[in-house]
């Protein structure tokens, strides 16, 4: 399964399979269950995901006690709270599997001593981060400007595969709908 | 001017004069005036900017011919449509100067010679895009968590120097507010 994280690098660097051996010794390869809490707010965010397989989310909760969903990791995502985790501090969210799967985690420690001794993976990261900011950008204007309807149905479109894969509730939470409105257009949609 | 760039860069990153020198060289520097237009929606997105002062916005025109600001950018922040310039795309913002001020720019093209010729600076760009991401999912958050209220306190009181600098129906429409609402806060802060 990490042959999939080798294949997922050499889309934007180089590596042969001698430095990717020493490269994926800095992480810890983890079987997650469906449910299995991998992060928890109120702690240090101290280490950064990857998922090999299955679908992790990044949710907090808000004052009414409501799970809100910020984030979703499909395969080859990177998921953490990225302040949080570059600053050294507590997060104040949680992350969870969706799906039974594997995942990749790195320590801050590690991640740092790996992009000094793979300078290489700099670039890599460099790319991963640009395209997750401007996909966040992307999706702020969605937020602003899109009816809830026209939201939801762009997204459909665009990622088919989420609205397949990840609880109504948890997609809901995520688009800023409520369970019962994606439901309503779900059921308009099929009539 | 250059030399608070200098002094940004090594922030994250060792450079010396004599590398700064040739790095510099790969940025065009460009005086700007209040309301210049530096990217227009429509056109190719093949530049990146950097404010070494002054302040930058980035906005979209919506259905209705509304103005929204999706992002700013005050000294040492870069700003461009981050998708569309890594996957060399047609963009749907625009780039405009709120203050007269100095900006660099480098394009696509000169980017990649870059990164290639001084690898360090990958470094310094998945710093940047990491911090930048991680912003950008807090502001998420605000937006989904607080109140009309809240978010405009909270925000006043993170980035004070923002609501000083900023026409308030720019920063009215990057809150998702009205300006009418922000200057009914306002009126009720002061009295």
């Amino acid at each position: 399964m990490v042959n999939s994280f080798f294949d997922h690098l050499n889309k934007y660097i180089k590596i042969d399979k001698h430095d990717f051996e020493k490269i994926i010794s800095y992480f810890q390869v983890l079987d997650v269950s469906k449910k299995e809490v991998l992060m928890e707010a109120g702690s240090l965010c101290n280490y950064n995901f990857m998922v090999l397989n299955g679908c992790l989310h990044m949710y907090y909760i808000n004052d009414k006690g409501t799970e809100k969903t910020i984030q979703f990791a499909l395969e080859n995502w990177w998921i953490t709270d990225q302040l949080a985790y570059h600053h050294h501090r507590k997060t104040e969210f949680f992350i969870q599997a969706i799906e039974p799967g594997q995942v990749v985690k790195i320590s801050r420690e590690k991640e740092d001593q790996l992009l000094s001794d793979f300078p290489i993976l700099e670039g890599y990261f460099r790319h991963i981060y640009q395209i997750a900011y401007g996909a966040s950008i992307m999706r702020t204007k969605y937020l602003f400007d899109n009816s809830k309807e026209e939201m939801f149905l762009s997204f459909s479109e665009q990622f088919p595969e989420f609205v397949q894969r990840v609880p109504q509730y948890q997609l809901a939470s995520y688009l800023g709908l409520t369970p019962e409105y994606v439901s309503e257009i779900r059921k308009k949609r099929r009539s």
